[in-house]
């Protein structure tokens, strides 16, 4: 550590840019070489430190303490760099000097430039909640970009949002693009038919560049923040923001992509997403795809994917897959689960991968889901998937592709079931299997079915049928008898589970309220926005052309917490 | 419980099939209701307890022990029912009557039929791998069709058979098609150019018949057993499996399915398929896929979905992606890792996730798999990516994209490294962004190509690019600077993380032996086979025209646990 000279400055707040510009410009000074400006916190120290800039006086800073760290050929060139860091904060060019008036707050730019719809924010993250709040107040949406915003603010935030029909982008929303405009970090893309929600920020930039490579464009490109589809904040902006996509009717195909996220929002937006009329590609990283498709919704895998899958769709989509409500079948209102009872393994367990596209938990002898192991197999519990041919069933018996006999008993014990609405069967033919499993099942699921009836009931069976033409059980004559039985025949195992899934999941429909429609002003050109934070993001907005005014923000009571919570208590 | 009676034969064995053959004789009795002819295990005596008929008396009974058990409309009917057994048993008509000649035993079918390449074990699960043990003695391929049999004598059986060349594909294989005969439970289909390798029976089944359905057909379907992929067994028949394929000149495509594997398992698979000249199609179910497509390997998620690709890949496979070593880049022994500083978190995840497909264990500060998580942010340690734009390294300091100086630092610390082979970055341009990151990169990627260079390592440098021509910053010439500081250029981050787990994964070769290779005998019509258990698996071979021969086996010692050891100690 010879030659490095370190000043701590504590409880004084810059703009990240100066600190860089800062940075930068000490590293110009004579004989000056390397220097590290930067606030004192414990991640910030590790760099110092790895740079061999770490001050010993700095043990004890924290996210408020200035550090600045010269190294230079001799002590005297790094304490006159240092004593030159004011004169460089003092000359330094303001990227908003051609803006006439600098307003102080919040409330003096929105009187200044009332007809922002937008506030940008990004401050510290201990601060950027209450300003985010006070944006809403003034009844403008929030592109929130700060980290380190907690959780609790982020539900208060978006739920505030959400009763007001504004959306709060973020906490941590690194971009979006808006009325052609991008905020924070954003590409300059075509603009085109395809309308882009993501809880990931290069997720969505990658996107948007991807998509404007391959010569097509978005409509709008809306972050949500990472943590949105967390369960704690439930995909609030994810769903207003596909509710706005599916009404925008220049948006003909709509993406989701998000970082890994938890199964109950990621099953709500999904049960929200059949509803559209739009196909809707959904990327979300890490996560086993229930299936390829499911109606209008498309599972990719990564980003290259999910843009060259959509741009497909903007040319082609078949519509007769979207899924529908069948309002025909008239169940009793103790009519809610599915029983699947299966011979093949494989094929319950993909009809398990699929139906977590439409509820949750599904109890089974080999559940996805541990939580969901049935305690015994031998009896149902709601939504239940047995494997019959699991060595549990087996050992001193036939499989049941061969004897039907604790199968048909199984879906007689069922059907009996008044909160069993749906039966899911397999049939596997071919050799070694049972020489004629219709001729079995066919009664058994006529007798169930008017049995229901007369209880007033209406009890769906669905058979998957697995067989070739020239199997020795002849499959369409199979197929006919179970048909004539009253059964639904499938031939594969994801679409039979799909069929299913889309009875059940409207025989459950969520608890959820809808909420307040977000209406986005297209009408003018470009969109009006107040920067409160990074000047860079003043100047992005300026040099698209965008209406904008920056906010010359301090931290209150200088960022001292004592002052603060006294200002805090005043206010009320 | 009224008119049902029960009795209970002890230490009693009997063919799964005869059973069922049992119960129907006796449904068809005079005033019988119901019936139940089950060995006494736990869950058959559930399933007769459902029924109304569990006999009081069944409590200790074990799994030799057979529970006959019958309803009637009165008492003396059943227990006139429950006198006719052995008459019904006596009378039985058996399957293989026309076979001339029964052998009692293995070693006098094998004498009798010396020609057999093929035993097919379907004895219970107890008595099982010591069949199958006999079968790998004589030199024949096993179809272990029983279930319930240890990891421990999969293990050993796989490993010897291994050493012999030979295939046991189980136990509890459902189904295999070789040389056009169908073993198990198998549908009857067309030949064609799709090969499949299986660790799921009906998932073997549903894609031989979608394949067949849809005009095309197999060559060969291999089980493999559920277990096969499971970290313990290491996926030795499954290898087996895709090396025999990889060399089947009829093979043109080639289908691997599992029920869900360990990562370790699909790890190695998935390096053997890299080397293969064929397309693959991947589904393992609930595996979230890497990629949609790596090398020559494709990712699907639904049988219907792998039927369908690869049935596409008969017709179009494009070849230009093959994964390929490349030999001039003289990395030094020491050089094993990559290093990944990534400003976007999406972008590092999704490499995260393609690099799976490469190597087991990346540490990050945003791992997949928690306990790979960085203990320190600050450094690395084996292969690392780090996600910069963490709220760790961004309080009080800006984003890297716009603050670059953080990941210079980070980056020469990396080069320095000799462990490290390669180093992946990204480069987000945009609105918001640094204004000329080329400008600052190119210079220290050169250097650090060159210090490398020096010191005898060769260093790659791989720049993520994610811009559109409409950017500020022009990614036509930052592309052309950073080309031009030697580095290697991508603009998708899963084709960059495909390019960089190319290189790693051949600088990390699999410890793995390769195994001998399996000769299936293709030059006869048909195969022939040796039937172990059900008699109805003889009667589909030789339905099928296959040359087979049944034993008339009976578990040794009745079947009498103490007397089975003692035969077993007097073996050797």
């Amino acid at each position: 550590m010879t030659n490095v000279t370190s000043e701590i400055r504590s409880g004084t707040y810059f703009d990240s840019v100066v600190l860089m510009q800062l940075q930068k410009g000490i590293l110009e000074l004579d004989g000056v070489l390397d220097a590290g400006v930067m606030m004192g916190t414990q991640a910030n120290k590790d760099v110092l430190k790895h740079s061999g800039l770490l001050p010993h006086s700095s043990e004890t800073t924290v996210a408020e303490d200035l550090i600045i760290s010269v190294k230079a050929e001799s002590t005297s060139q790094a304490s006159a760099a240092l004593k030159h860091v004011d004169v460089l904060l003092n000359s330094r060019k303001s990227l908003t000097e051609d803006q006439e008036f600098r307003p102080r707050s919040l409330d003096m730019a929105v009187r200044t430039l009332p007809n922002t719809q937008w506030v940008i924010v990004s401050v510290p993250g201990r601060y950027a909640a209450e300003v985010a709040r006070e944006a809403l107040g003034f009844g403008k949406h929030v592109f929130l970009y700060s980290d380190n915003v907690s959780v609790q603010d982020e539900i208060s935030l978006k739920k505030l949002a959400a009763d007001k029909g504004l959306l709060v982008m973020g906490p941590d929303c690194g971009t979006a693009v808006i009325n052609g405009i991008g905020l924070g970090f954003a590409n300059q893309s075509k603009s085109g038919p395809i309308g882009i929600v993501a809880a990931s920020g290069t997720g969505l930039q990658a996107l948007t560049v991807t998509i404007d490579n391959l010569g097509s464009g978005i409509t709008y490109a809306i972050g949500t923040g990472g943590r949105d589809l967390n369960n704690q904040i439930g995909g609030i902006t994810s769903r207003q923001a596909l509710d706005l996509l599916s009404r925008d009717t220049d948006t003909k195909v709509i993406i989701l992509t998000s970082k890994p996220i938890s199964s109950d929002a990621g099953l709500e937006l999904m049960q929200l997403m059949y509803a559209l009329e739009k196909p809707v590609v959904v990327n979300f990283l890490g996560y086993a795809p229930p299936a390829h498709r499911i109606g209008n919704v498309f599972f990719a895998s990564t980003l290259r994917q999910t843009a060259e899958l959509a741009m497909e769709l903007c040319d082609k989509f078949d519509r007769s897959t979207i899924l529908k409500a069948d309002s025909k079948k008239e169940f009793a209102s103790s009519q809610r689960y599915i029983r699947g009872l299966f011979s093949g393994g494989t094929l319950a367990y993909e009809t398990l991968l699929v139906l977590r596209a439409f509820t949750k938990g599904i109890y089974s002898n080999i559940p996805i889901d541990a939580s969901y192991k049935l305690d015994n197999s031998a009896s149902s519990d709601e939504h239940t998937i047995i494997d019959m041919g699991e060595d549990e069933f087996t050992v001193g018996r036939l499989h049941p592709m061969i004897d039907s006999d604790l199968r048909l008993r199984r879906f007689q014990q069922e059907a009996a079931d008044p909160e069993t609405a749906v039966i899911l069967l397999d049939v596997v033919l071919g050799y070694g299997s049972h020489p004629n499993p219709a001729a079995e099942l066919a009664p058994i699921i006529s007798e169930a079915k008017s049995l229901a009836r007369r209880s007033g009931r209406y009890l769906e069976v669905v058979v998957l049928v697995v067989g070739t033409e020239s199997d020795p059980q002849d499959v369409v004559a199979q197929t006919k008898i179970l048909r004539q039985s009253g059964a639904h025949i499938e031939t594969n195992a994801d679409k039979a589970a799909i069929y299913v899934g889309n009875i059940i999941f409207r025989l459950n429909p969520s608890s959820k309220a809808s909420l307040r429609p977000v209406i986005l002003d297209k009408t003018r050109q470009s969109l009006a926005a107040i920067n409160v934070g990074l000047e860079s993001f003043y100047e992005s907005l300026v040099r698209q052309g965008a209406e904008a005014i920056h906010v010359d923000w301090q931290p209150p009571a200088q960022g001292k917490e004592n002052l603060m919570n006294l200002l805090a208590k005043m206010k009320g």
